[in-house]
């Protein structure tokens, strides 16, 4: 897991997710560190963009990845059953993915092909048992856990994270959703390390 | 306010505080980088200690300070009415401060003189009347915020800090006292700097 971005206060993504607002009333203000490098420039097509700390591990995003794991709610706004198919995430019809993606949900529904390798595979699955399917559809490269919170803290909880890069950012969001409730003492499984970048953000590996 | 630490989930003392253990089951996790410090190893009258960025700032905790403020439960673990009066502090009869220290309580008591210019008021007050009291006495020196959580929540809140260093230690306490709660966008107030120490902490200021 990697690139995962954290207020000061341990939120993950704000409150009040909507259409108009994936990571709810936090807005831009978690992931501006990551907007401005050149890797997620690049990714859309820009030039330009910061070059040091910031986007050395933003470009850590995609490469060895195989596939991504990531909860319902990344996907999408909805809750419960699907009221139909039409949502297809965030992402448009070419997602920055381009490898199987799982995506955890108590609501199967059938499996998305979109442009550039994406497929949506939606599964109703223990942390183990979707990590055992990436990795069967990784074919040999690593699989990204890619939030949100709710889906991280749990594949922290069952000891299942070998790399989790997490992005202090210097902001206080008051509500939203907690990345370490039930984490106690997760740092006794790690070797941690921080590096403070010019933009404010202080990125903080976990390794073992 | 300043040299005061907090974990990642955002607790700035542990659960169970009690007259063994002054940050409940925190231990002494979150103060470990200030203990290794020349600046907190000379004044105990050690020799040695680290000399880079933390101690850099914990040497910044006693020049230009005239007064403190500290919450009850700084002063101790007892809660409600003091059965006797026996409890001086934690700091011995001769404590670090050596200015006027003002401990904020709901059951006044005796001013308490201790050796080396220690004198503790125990006032019932809210921030700002705490702060009057505290700045005429500082005799045109700065008033050191000196915690615990709650305090400095309180004085946050009310908009009474200036100077706002917290330290970020990369560990997950689960439970204790939560610093940022209640106090939402509280970076618009200020400008903020952050510097990893190789000690693994973050230093982070708040200023204006």
């Amino acid at each position: 897991m990697h690139n995962f971005a954290v207020s000061l206060d341990g939120f993950a993504t704000g409150d009040e997710q909507s259409l108009e607002a994936p990571f709810g009333h936090a807005g831009g203000r978690l992931m501006g560190w990551f907007m401005g490098t050149r890797a997620f420039r690049s990714m859309n097509g820009k030039d330009g963009g910061s070059e040091g700390i910031d986007n050395a591990y933003a470009a850590g995003w995609g490469p060895g990845i195989g596939a991504e794991i990531m909860g319902r709610n990344k996907f999408g706004p909805q809750r419960g059953p699907w009221e139909n198919e039409e949502w297809q995430g965030w992402w448009g019809d070419n997602p920055p993915f381009h490898t199987p993606v799982f995506v955890l949900t108590h609501h199967p529904r059938p499996t998305l092909e979109l442009k550039g390798g994406n497929t949506f595979h939606f599964i109703d699955a223990t942390p183990a048992e979707a990590l055992a399917q990436a990795r069967e559809a990784a074919g040999g490269l690593d699989v990204r856990i890619g939030g949100g919170p709710e889906t991280v803290r749990q594949f922290l909880a069952a000891d299942l994270i070998d790399y989790l890069h997490v992005v202090l950012v210097p902001i206080v969001l008051g509500r939203g959703v907690r990345l370490w409730d039930g984490l106690e003492s997760l740092e006794d499984r790690f070797t941690i390390e921080s590096a403070t970048s010019p933009s404010g953000v202080t990125h903080v590996t976990f390794t073992r």
